[in-house]
């Protein structure tokens, strides 16, 4: 289920896309406009897109988006256009319906899911808080540095989340080797990232260079990477994350097209050294987007802003993070999401975990009415949501949310 | 393609289950005995199977064993003791091919791929290569450590594997602080590897319990789990493993089931601690399989064996590996692959990879005729293979087999 209030982010200069079923209509794809969802599959049928060259009959009408991603742009950018040119007219009786009286479903089928760790605040402030080094992680600055998370947990917005139970360190044990216990975490915690959708894939060892990559970005998602920050502490060294992220990781239902942001590019980041030849980005006037992100924490009934931060003030691009993805000859497939990693600022209020704002744990968040968090306790509802340009500019993702439940 | 030279590993004790076809018969699953392939989707269509109870119809003319593989072991153990009966005797017409003439492909639809790092011997061989000590990784005793590889690019046997381009710290440079540069890894591993394959999914947020979880699991291959170490070791701090293993992973084409492997149990290792509760496996006197590993490594036309291992000196089973990898909520789907980690004993001509082997890439392995290896060269063909109990047992894995190319 999806909320209304988010009529704003769904102009005519968005057209997203994702996939939807009501007790009226089947599973199919979709797109919406203010508070309408438009049946994409129904659309079709009526002969809407007849004349779009290279559209295969009947790929609306699919429990995924899988098969219209993987077309080239020029037939997406042709179906983006025939709809906002139809919407502002008349649509075909029973192609609509109201978003409240709908249910949105995952948009793709994800073949893989790599997170990666982009923000160089977000390294600098996670590196205090945890080790008091801001140092970043030495490849940081020459490539995009990821893990693979695990595909098949990944969710859409509005699916629960419950509090995994993993190994932990009992740092509060009096014996001075500090024992392994398994149990439910007690440090929960949200990750505010974008998730950027593979296209058109790239066969595997063809590899694509940065400045090519947006040809196989299908468009972009709101991503939670829930992380249990205890669990993560007892099992990263030497292999990394794996069930401390593997219990779930939500996205926004809405895919927003490249071609809805065209109008919010902004300035990419300046580096101090080169970079490999493939993960060399275009023109840095233009190498990023203008995206306003927001968390919201929902307790006890209270709503507490937590933070604000910016899409922009990523070290590395979507393309760069699919040409390094690609570059040792993995293919990437469509539908999958590689993740920006957390989006943070510089400074408290731009925060994109609890981790960085209660600096490890250590100084509790104080939210309205004078409720504290160090960490996600159950019942908390976690709501993101993330917008192009100013208020008004009618390119929104909507909301990712999801409600911790407790431990089985 | 498949060699016809492991006639030894596959008689009626064996029975595993394959994906082929060939001019005559269009994609199907498969199962071999001695050096014939049979057809079960022929077999099926013949009415073989028509009386086992829970088999659905068709299951076998499909290009995966993914619904084969999902269904209860009751049924999977009804079809292989109609095959043992029915391969003694005359099988009908066209429902067999000789295993020259046949192409073998990926037994199952892959959606997830853990590797873990289960062999003590191992972290202790590989710890002391690369940082002088054998102390293994923090949580190595209390739980099986593991990393998410890449699905989509695990290949079947005979696949060749393409030197892969990274990162890679540039030790030779007069600097001090030794730069990061891009290009062909020049420290190519393999790591002999067995490989567990998910039947009956876990659903997510059920767990199971590591005494319950061989109705999880279908069966084992043989996996060579490549590894460009020069990549690896310029990207794994912090986040683990990730474009230095992506380029690819090879599995051996016939699944062998547990029930063909019932006959070879053996001891499981003997532990310090106690286990979380979900984690404790069955029996010590039975958890473990006798299964003989060997590398052959094929270079300039002359074969040398590298090393030879157990199975059953592994420290965690593949029923804790499962466990583990849903305890946290995480689901396992029909098709997941999970990796044991590099196979090793405790002393040299044991060892599962060549940075064990060479001690870091300090001491040059001397195959036939004088020829030395530190890591693999363009052109070297690394062939494993696996053998239950001794010689004459009957029941193999045949060969997983890759040969590495030049860079592009």
């Amino acid at each position: 289920m999806t909320s209304p209030k988010y009529r704003s982010h769904f102009s005519l200069a968005n057209i997203p896309f994702g996939v939807a079923s009501s007790p009226k209509h089947t599973i199919q794809c979709a797109t919406r406009l203010d508070n309408t969802v438009v049946f994409l599959g129904i659309l079709q049928q009526a002969g809407t897109f007849e004349d779009v060259r290279g559209l295969p009959s009947d790929v609306f009408n699919r429990p995924t988006l899988n098969e219209f991603a993987a077309l080239d742009k020029p037939i997406q950018r042709e179906v983006r256009a025939r709809l906002q040119l139809l919407l502002t007219d008349d649509l075909p009786p029973g192609s609509t319906e109201d978003i409240s009286s709908v249910i949105l479903h995952m948009p793709v089928s994800v073949g893989g899911f790599t997170d990666f760790s982009c923000s160089l605040h977000h390294v600098r402030n996670a590196g205090r808080a945890i080790l008091n080094d801001e140092t970043p992680p030495p490849g940081f600055f020459n490539f995009p540095i990821a893990y693979n998370g695990r595909a098949s947990t990944v969710v859409v917005s509005g699916t629960p989340i419950v509090r995994p139970k993993g190994h932990i360190i009992d740092r509060t044990a009096p014996t001075e080797k500090k024992p392994i216990v398994f149990g439910p975490s007690k440090a929960m915690d949200y990750e505010l990232e974008v998730g950027v959708i593979v296209g058109k894939p790239v066969p595997r060892e063809k590899g694509v260079a940065a400045r090519d990559a947006d040809e196989h970005i299908f468009g972009m998602v709101i991503l939670n990477d829930w992380s249990a920050r205890d669990i993560q502490g007892c099992e990263m060294v030497p292999l990394g994350p794996l069930n401390s992220k593997s219990f779930g990781t939500s996205i926004s239902p809405w895919i927003v097209t490249l071609d809805a942001l065209q109008s919010f590019k902004a300035p990419g980041p300046t580096r101090d050294i080169v970079l490999a030849n493939h993960l060399e980005d275009i023109t840095i006037v233009e190498a990023s987007y203008d995206i306003s992100l927001k968390v919201d924490l929902m307790a006890n009934e209270n709503t507490t802003t937590l933070s604000r931060s910016n899409f922009r003030d990523l070290h590395w691009s979507g393309r760069q993070m699919v040409a390094h993805a690609a570059s040792s000859g993995s293919d990437m497939r469509t539908g999958d999401i590689l993740g920006t990693g957390t989006v943070s600022g510089s400074e408290q209020g731009s925060y994109g975990c609890l981790l960085e704002m209660t600096n490890g744990g250590k100084e509790p968040v104080v939210l309205e009415k004078g409720l504290k968090r160090v960490f996600l306790e159950d019942g908390d509802v976690v709501q993101m949501t993330a917008l192009a340009g100013k208020d008004g500019s009618g390119v929104g993702f909507g909301e990712c949310v999801g409600q911790l439940l407790p431990a089985l």
